[in-house]
């Protein structure tokens, strides 16, 4: 299959509120794993919403890790977008899981960017 | 269904490369596509890679968009993430399909942050 990315999409459950609501935990968790993972970091950018939770992005050279937490749930919802061969999403997501001390999780991995043969001549048909 | 949030994945083809390299035009497209769905702005962290693609994200109080481009296909894989009702994601992706000037696109949409009663009871048993 030739696609250009891996996404993974993770439902964390049951965490410590507090590291959930602390954004200078949240941050370096995610680019801890951003790094961990064998990323390149690019941009930061971190949120902290009144009275309780934290979003953020990490942009990496390799597409990006996002999150975004609901301390009063014990629930983050975190992306991590991988492309290329040389890093894996799922360092970074079993990292923060353990980071976020997590009781379960779900996660799905999606390609991203499969360039199927109706959209390769549909770029012939553009040029 | 209590979801706390709602993204979309959306693949976008046969875009305008032009665009789609342009880091000002993507990030504009980004922002405008969040303010016309009723989101609110809060971060905004865009990178430009060389020789060619876009990264970039717009942090909404309402959780975030993603955008990564790729000029030399005419794809652009993008994120929509919204949290309550006030934002309806399917607004800004059909904004930004239309402003890359997509020939076509899929997307889906998943629920985030589903408290399903045995996460509950994992909230309880974490106090």
């Amino acid at each position: 299959m030739n696609a250009l990315g891996r996404q993974i999409l993770a439902e964390i459950h049951g965490c410590d509120s507090n590291v959930l609501n602390d954004i200078t935990s949240v941050e370096k968790i995610m680019v801890e794993a951003a790094l961990r993972a064998g990323a390149e970091v690019r941009e930061v950018a971190f949120h902290k919403f009144s009275p309780q939770g934290v979003s953020g992005v990490v942009v990496i050279s390799e597409s990006h890790l996002a999150v975004h937490t609901w301390p009063e749930h014990g629930y983050a919802a975190v992306d991590v977008f991988t492309c290329g061969d040389s890093v894996n999403p799922w360092d970074a997501c079993n990292y923060i899981v353990e980071q976020f001390r997590a009781q379960n999780f779900t996660a799905s991995e999606t390609l991203r960017g499969v360039l199927v043969e109706s959209n390769l001549s549909t770029e012939k048909a553009a040029i």
